[in-house]
């Protein structure tokens, strides 16, 4: 499968930091999230619109591996790529890394970047299914195969 | 009006702190919704229950006052009670006070206590409207008589 | 005192949704911190910065007006501006505004926009004391000076 | 190693829910944090004494996986057991378990219970590491060896 690579930035907000002045583990399930939505909306298939078409995608599963902590102020990026695709399932892996200082400049987010860079502060994967608005599984090659196709051709070799 | 103090016992979490070593101010504004959902169900009106009539309640108008700072692992009381009743509005005022210190038993709630107690820590009042599952304001003394008259019965003097 | 308004744009996530199907309004609270974060760093006086110098903005008040719901994706603009500054206290006034559908493209922040534009969300404001690492208040004219000179050149007329 | 159940009762906020009308899954993660929490101060060992002794316990990885949803104003319990235990890790397992309906009265934690009961939601586990306040390893049985023999005699069969 071939590997998209989507950039999303973000600025660690002084909520998210907590006693221990690190950012909490927790937000990082978060900032995936926001990885993944942006990996699809600059890959032709917005999470929004998806949902409006009666198709969504909850999270079977999620495990994160933490190396080091994000301050508060960081600019921090999101890598995001899909590591598994079927007519059923989803899968993403992740990694969150640190771009610079607290308080340097934040830029717009990049599709297809060669490789992730900065400073490894957590790496992740997400599991999710296609279902229908009544939370029955959906194949999609059978009932959005304009998704399927898209999907397929973006990412074979 | 009859004053009607609600007791709602909490304990503070973790990602509830942050780099400053407090509680985040924003978590005052979602502990006082917990506050005002248990005095609805504490007093015969479980919202999720209302929400399944078709009556929703959301928020206009919140202002919080804050003084002193919760502390992780602390025991708080959110003391609630209505301050403004009328077919188309409800308020609500409320009070965040420290019970304990880090460490010290949590208790179940309690309704109808005599007064707040407790080191204030801040207090805080909310203005809601009752709107249809459209989004439509809602008159409840028509459209939902025997929710309006338990709520007279219980605040009239 | 001279109008300075900030626009920080910010994309509606998932996890800010509830089951109304709108944003939770406990979300514009930590919405308006990230304007006054951004209206500071774009001016000159970066948080993190003024923390690493010892001094602290705590909340001592914030009210909230909601007018209008956010929905998820949409494009959402913090207006922020500074409505009241003294040597002891700074007060903040916000606007969140609607600035297009979902999936629009999201903008990088501007500083000194002439007036807020698109459809008005929600309105607030908060009012900070400036205090010192042992929670005592602190005199910034006095104790640092060249904020309060720089605040001072940027406010006045 | 015994198995030490310890169950954590909890109400499902409204905040907590998301755009599909259920808990959003970054929720569980704090859950299990609360699960942890609870484990450690029902067993001898608060985590607010344990930070004023200078050592913390930051998580190295988690993983969870979803089957159900919880819905709004329902009654959870989270089931957390330990699973590893050394002088430098600790591991800990978790269920979260549907109780009752939206709006059922909810229970005092309980310790030591015999096994998890109630409708499966999410399991997931998460691995620690003991560290002092400089972010620097230790190794419990040395640097803390009262806290090491208080779980070394809880743990054993």
């Amino acid at each position: 499968m071939k590997e998209i690579w989507h950039q999303h930035n973000l600025r660690v907000h002084y909520k998210q930091t907590d006693q221990m002045g690190v950012v909490h583990h927790a937000n990082y399930i978060t900032w995936f999230e926001e990885g993944r939505t942006e990996w699809m909306r600059a890959n032709g298939i917005p999470y929004s619109k998806m949902e409006s078409l009666g198709l969504l995608l909850p999270v079977l599963e999620v495990d994160i591996k933490y190396r080091k902590s994000a301050l508060y102020d960081e600019n921090i990026a999101i890598f995001t790529k899909i590591e598994s695709f079927s007519p059923i399932r989803l899968g993403f892996y992740y990694e969150a890394r640190r771009l610079g200082k607290a308080g340097s400049a934040l830029a717009l987010d990049k599709n297809e970047v060669k490789a992730p860079q900065g400073e490894l502060l957590a790496s992740g994967s997400s599991l999710h299914m296609w279902i229908n608005k009544n939370w029955k599984p959906v194949r999609i090659h059978q009932n959005y195969p304009e998704i399927y196709e898209l999907l397929q051709q973006k990412l074979e070799k």
